[in-house]
C-alpha cells in the first residue's frame, strides 16, 4: 500500500514536471539551427587541447596533491583565482567553506607470519590512527560482506582483509559496486570484534600502487583502516590460503580541527537574464598521492577553459555561465554544501549544474539527473556534438559537488568521459599528467563549453529530477 | 691492417667453425623425423601451463622477493631443492657462491623548493648510502651523457636526473640503449662534481612504481644513486624548466660483506652420453621490491617443469640435461662465474647452454651466440615450435647466466618470449604473480623442453661462437 502511494507519488511528479518542461519548451529544431555555428566554433577552438593541458601542467607544477588543509590546496586556490582574472572573467571570488583536514603520517603494512615482508599500503581518509608500535594480529580475508557475516566469529582480535576483485565491464558500475568496502567496511569488521580493516585497492588495473579514498564510521567502534594494492591483497589472500597469516599495520594518520577553505568563483555575465545561472563545476582538492592530474585537475582545466573558449569567441550566452571549482570534495564534500547553502536563494535561478569529475577520457556525452523530458529533449540536442562522438545522454550520477542543488530542483549534468582507464590511475600515485591525452581533453573542454552554452542560452529552461528520484 | 688480420682471424674461425659442424652433422630432415613426435608430446604436456604456474606460485608465497644474501633467498634456495627431489630428479646438488649482499634501508626524495612533495625512489643496487640526514642540492636535469658533457660546468655540487625516456618500439633494444644510465650515470656525474645520481625509471609503462636494477662505479668517486618513478622524472624535470628545484635525498642503503649462497642443480641423465650436458638455467635470485614473479621466477618454474616433463613423457635424451638456478644474477653474476669455474674442466663437454631469463611473454623463439651454421640449421629445426609460433631463431643475447660458458665454445641459447610488457613490471614492486598468463607460461616450458631435449639428443652437436663474436 505504501509502495503504491510512493508510485503514485512518482508518477505525479513526472507528469508535473513533464506538464512544466512542455509549456516552456520551444522546438528542439529551433535550437539545433541556432547553436549549430556555435558548436562547430567551440569544436575548431579547442582542438588538440594544448591550451587545457598547460592548465593541468601548471596546477600540478604549481600546487601537486592537494588535499584539504594543505598549503598546496592554498596555492592551487589562489593559482585558479589568478588564472580565471588573468582570462578576463568576470566576478572572480574566493566564497569560504570549513574543511575537515585528515594528515597522512607514517604508514606501513608487513607480513609478520609465516615469513616477513612488505606490503604497498595507503590509509583512507578519515581513518583513525593506529597505536604508535602499530597494530599486529592474524588476517581474515573475505571477499564480501556476507562472506564476513558467515565467518563473523573468526573476525574478533583479527586484522579484516576485504579482497573482492574490482569486477571487469563498466568501470564505473564497478566502482559503485566495490565502494562499500571501501567506505564501510572498517565499521562493520568493527561490529565483529576486528581490530583493523584493509580492502584490496579499487583499480582496473595495478602496477604496484595502492589506491586511496575516504572511509566512514558509523555509530559503533573505530577502527584503522587502509587499501592494500591490488597485488598485495592477492598475496595475502594467498598465504592465508596456506596457513595462519600475521600481520603488522602503522597508520600514523591524524584528524585535525576543521580549517578555512574556499571555491573558486568566475562568471560570464548572461546578455539578457544575467540571474539566471548555468554551473559549470568541477574539484580543485585531490588526494595527496600522485598530482590530482585527472581527479580532478583536468576537470578544473576543463571548466577553466571552457570558459575562456566562450569568452574568446565572443559567445556571451543569455543567462550567466559561473565557473566554480569546489574545495573539499574528496573528504567531506564540504565545498559542495558551502555552495548550495550560501546560493540557496539563488537556486531556483539555477537553470542547470554541470560537473566534470571523471577524467580526461574521450568525452562520450553527458549524464543527467532532470526530468524525463529534459533528458529525451537533450538526446535531441546532443547531436550538437556529433563531431567530436560525444552524443551520448544518459541517467544517472552527474557529480557530488552539483548534488547539493537536486533538492531545489537545478537540473544536474555530468560530463561523461570514457572510464576505461580512469580506474587504473585514480587515488594513486599514478594519476599523474602524463596519463592525459591533449587531444582527448580539449574535446572535454569543447562538449563542457557547448553544452554549457547551450543550456545558458536556449530560451526554454528544463525541470530537474523529480523530488523522489534517486541516482 | 690490423683490422684485416682480424677479419682473417674471423673467417678462418668461421671456416673451422662450419668445417666441424659438416663433419658432425646429420640430416637436419632426419632431426625433424626424430623429434616432431617428442615435441608434440611435449607441447600437449605443457598446455595451459597449471603446473608451471603453481610452481611460481609456490615460490613467491614461500620465499618472496629473495635479494642475495637474504634469508628469503636461503627459503627459496631449500624449496628448489625440495621441488626437484620431489620431481625424482638425479643429483640435486647446491654449489656454493659467495655473493655480494647489498641491503636497502630507509629510502626517500622529495623536492623541497620550489614547494616540498614527496617523489618515488628506489635506490640502485651497489649504490653507496647517503650521509644518515641525506643530501640536499639543486637538480640538474640532463638528457644524456652529451648533455651532461654540454652542461659539466654545472654539475659540481648538483644532483644529476637522467631524464631520458624508454624509447619506444623493441623493449629489449629500449632497455639497452637506457641502461648505461642507470649502470654508469652516478660515475659520469660524479666525474664532475655531482653529488649524487638520479636516474628516470627504464620502463615501457608506468603506474607510479620506481624500477631499480644494478648500478656499477668505476675508480672515481662514489655517490649515492636512486631510480625515481617515470612520472616524478618527469615532474622534476618540468619544475627544473620552470626555475631551480632543490631535492632532498636519502638512501641507508649498505654494501655487507660476501655471504654464502648456492646455485641448486638438478638432472635428467642422458642414456648414452651422460658426461655430455646441455644445460638448463634461470636465475633463482631477485630484486627485493615485488615477487620477482617474471625475473626470474617463471624462469625457474619454467626450468622446472621442463625438466620434469621430460622425466613424465619418458624422454630420456642421449645426453644429461642438467638444471641450473643460478643465484646472484642481479647483483655481481657470481653464480654463474662460479658454475663456470667449478665446471670448467666439463664445459668442452657441454653441448649447449640454454637460458630463460625475460619473463613470461609468450614464447616467439630462441636466440643463439653459437657458429653461423649452428644458427642455420637451428632455424630448419625450429619448425618443431610451428604449433605453438615460437619458430624465431635470432642471433643475439642469450643470457647472463650461461655468458662465463661462451669462451669455452658452449653454444648458448636464450629463450626470447614476448618482452611487450616485460619491462612495465621489470624490477619494480609490479613483478607479481597475477602478471602470469599461465597458458604463455606453458607455451616456454614446451619450447625450453622441446630445444633441450633436442640438441641434447640429436647425434651432431653445435660449434660455440667464434671467440671474437661480441653479443
Amino acid at each position: 500500500m505504501l509502495r503504491d502511494v510512493g508510485r503514485l507519488g512518482v508518477l505525479l511528479a513526472l507528469c508535473a514536471a513533464l506538464a512544466g518542461c512542455r509549456r516552456n519548451a520551444p522546438s528542439i529544431d529551433a535550437d539545433l539551427d541556432a547553436y549549430r555555428e556555435p558548436a562547430a566554433k567551440i569544436v575548431a577552438a579547442t582542438l588538440g587541447g594544448q591550451s587545457a593541458l598547460a592548465r593541468v601542467a601548471a596546477l600540478t607544477e604549481v600546487a601537486g596533491p592537494r588535499p584539504t588543509g594543505s598549503p598546496a590546496l592554498v596555492r592551487a586556490i589562489e593559482w585558479a583565482r589568478g588564472a580565471f582574472v588573468a582570462d578576463g572573467q568576470e566576478n572572480v571570488v574566493l566564497e569560504p567553506a570549513r574543511v575537515p583536514v585528515w594528515v597522512r603520517g607514517a604508514e606501513s603494512a608487513e607480513v609478520v607470519a609465516p615469513a616477513p615482508r612488505k606490503l604497498a599500503v595507503l590509509g583512507l581518509g578519515n581513518s583513525v590512527p593506529t597505536p604508535p608500535e602499530g597494530i599486529t594480529a592474524d588476517v581474515l580475508v573475505v571477499g564480501s560482506f556476507d562472506d564476513l557475516a558467515a565467518h563473523a566469529a573468526e573476525a574478533r582480535g583479527k586484522i579484516v582483509l576485504y579482497n573482492r576483485p574490482f569486477p571487469s565491464g563498466n568501470p564505473g558500475a564497478a566502482y559503485g559496486q566495490t565502494l562499500p568496502y571501501r567506505i564501510a567496511g572498517a565499521s562493520r569488521a568493527a561490529a565483529h570484534g576486528a581490530v583493523a580493516a584493509l580492502v584490496r585497492s579499487l583499480a582496473s588495473a595495478s602496477l604496484g600502487a595502492p589506491h586511496t579514498g575516504a572511509m566512514k564510521y558509523d555509530a559503533g567502534p573505530r577502527i584503522p583502516s587502509a587499501a592494500l594494492s591490488v597485488e598485495d591483497a592477492d598475496l595475502v589472500a594467498r598465504l592465508a590460503a596456506r596457513g595462519p597469516v600475521r600481520l603488522h599495520l602503522t597508520l600514523q594518520d591524524q584528524t585535525l580541527p576543521d580549517a578555512d577553505s574556499f571555491n573558486v568563483l568566475a562568471e560570464l555575465r548572461g546578455r539578457e537574464r544575467p540571474d539566471e545561472i548555468v554551473v559549470m563545476g568541477a574539484h580543485i582538492d585531490s588526494w595527496d598521492v600522485g598530482q590530482g592530474a585527472q581527479d580532478d585537475g583536468a576537470g578544473c582545466a576543463i571548466v577553466m577553459e571552457a570558459l575562456a573558449t566562450l569568452r574568446r569567441l565572443g559567445l556571451v550566452p543569455r543567462r550567466t555561465i559561473r565557473a566554480v571549482l569546489f574545495t573539499s570534495e574528496e573528504i567531506g564534500v564540504r565545498g559542495a554544501r558551502a555552495y548550495a547553502e550560501r546560493h540557496a536563494a539563488e537556486l531556483p535561478r539555477h537553470v542547470g549544474a554541470f560537473e566534470t569529475d571523471i577524467g580526461a577520457g574521450t568525452p562520450l556525452g553527458i549524464r543527467m539527473v532532470a526530468a524525463p523530458e529534459a533528458v529525451a529533449e537533450a538526446r535531441a540536442l546532443a547531436t550538437l556534438l556529433a563531431p567530436i562522438g560525444a552524443t551520448l545522454v544518459d541517467t544517472g550520477f552527474a557529480g557530488a559537488d552539483i548534488e547539493p542543488m537536486q533538492a531545489a530542483g537545478v537540473p544536474l549534468f555530468g560530463l561523461y568521459s570514457d572510464p576505461t582507464h580512469y580506474f587504473d590511475i585514480h587515488h594513486s600515485v599514478a594519476d599523474t599528467l602524463d596519463k592525459i591525452d591533449p587531444a582527448a581533453l580539449g574535446r572535454n573542454v569543447a562538449a563542457m563549453a557547448t553544452w554549457a552554452f547551450v543550456v545558458a542560452d536556449r530560451p526554454a529552461r528544463w525541470a530537474g529530477a523529480p523530488p523522489e528520484t534517486k541516482r
